[in-house]
């Protein structure tokens, strides 16, 4: 007999991170490097990539930047560190296609398998920073299946700001604890929790790649853990 | 020999204008009234509440109302009308489920077979003045498989303000002339083509009822003309 955890029937909306969550950008990135430049580190480059992403969001947070989508941000950073990895002469065409490698990572193995099961019973959106072009393209090529497809870009602030989380439950008109957020990282759950949302944390332990493997410890501030989507789906009886 | 309209190669995402356009809503809303109350000329119910939309809109670009969102716009036209048709003694309850109707309407016969052929090639989004949780809740019900969910709620302006085409556009990236706008309105569309997106009319002649059976005459201006979404599907090469 399978019981579902206590939470299955009092939540209607899951919100979904998206970058580490439900796709795995350094895999991606690793693997779109070692087809376009297979002499760079694919896994040092990857790493890099991500690593400007806080710091560019926060020059926009600060109003140092005025909104700047995450397509931009992420061209302002390529732009930056390409010099380290001796790509420099890379033309503007070849820039714009490495740029959109973010539209096209690949999700965790078990991912689509999970929201499948969970669409059946949740309404299931994308609460990521990522922009609404980049998450439209991403969830067309890799089959994720959201009902709505909700960003910072709708919200006009990035996550962790109020505006995102709150925002979803505005946007269905429900209490914030009719909502779950699942993503794989605390300072995420932890900001959602905070505007009395639900939380689920997921396991992606290789999100940083192999060679950078994540705690992914259970915290009790979470109301779920889990070991994946498909766990995710298995414990609210989906 | 199938031969394909001359803009199916030319255009990457298609915006539909939903009500009237993908659902029947004169017909959903008849049937609800049938449903609930009987009593009541549902044929005349359906057409009150809808004539109350564009002035309530106008009411909020004027500046008179701040930004609504249309689920409240429909409950506000619903209570003025209630009393003349003698429904004035609906508690708050029953108020909210009628309101909730329109995420209820019913796709027009043709319409989900039509969204899935066309998915195949383009990227398919909504475009309505609808706000994101009704369009959400009634793709979910309907199946309309959108790529994303757009809205007047994303953009802050109701069609046809130039905000909401030109938003498609800069959401996917695109230029304007890539993206088409498919709508049974010909104001919709000459808001459209102004802003240099491409116009597919859809012939919807039963959208005020079979009483009421509306002009679908062919206009040049449109660069396409269809019988309805599986019509487009067909000749767009899908």
């Amino acid at each position: 007999m399978i019981v579902a955890h206590a939470l299955a029937g009092e939540v209607d909306v899951l919100a979904f991170d998206i970058f580490g969550t439900v796709v795995d950008w350094h895999g991606s990135i690793v693997r779109e490097l070692a087809q376009l430049q297979p002499q760079v580190d694919g896994d040092a480059f990857a790493r890099a990539w991500r690593a400007g992403y806080q710091p560019a969001m926060a020059r926009v947070m600060s109003g140092e930047l005025g909104w700047t989508l995450i397509d931009d941000l992420h061209r302002i950073i390529l732009d930056g560190i390409l010099p380290q990895f001796g790509l420099e002469a890379l033309d503007e065409e070849a820039r714009r296609h490495l740029n959109r490698a973010w539209h096209r990572l690949d999700p965790w193995p078990e991912a689509v398998a999970g929201l499948q099961r969970l669409k059946r019973k949740y309404i299931l959106c994308s609460l990521s920073n990522g922009n609404l072009g980049l998450l439209t393209r991403m969830a067309k090529r890799a089959g994720l299946p959201w009902d709505c497809v909700l960003s910072a870009e709708v919200f006009r602030a990035y996550k962790p700001d109020p505006a995102t989380y709150l925002g979803v439950a505005r946007v269905f008109d429900l209490p914030p604890a009719r909502v779950m957020l699942v993503a794989a990282h605390h300072d995420d759950l932890a900001g959602a929790r905070a505007c009395g949302l639900r939380t689920a944390y997921v396991e992606r332990p290789l999100e940083f790649g192999a060679g950078h493997v994540k705690d992914v410890t259970a915290r009790p501030d979470n109301d779920m853990h889990t070991k994946g989507l498909e766990d995710l789906a298995g414990q609210l009886g989906c």
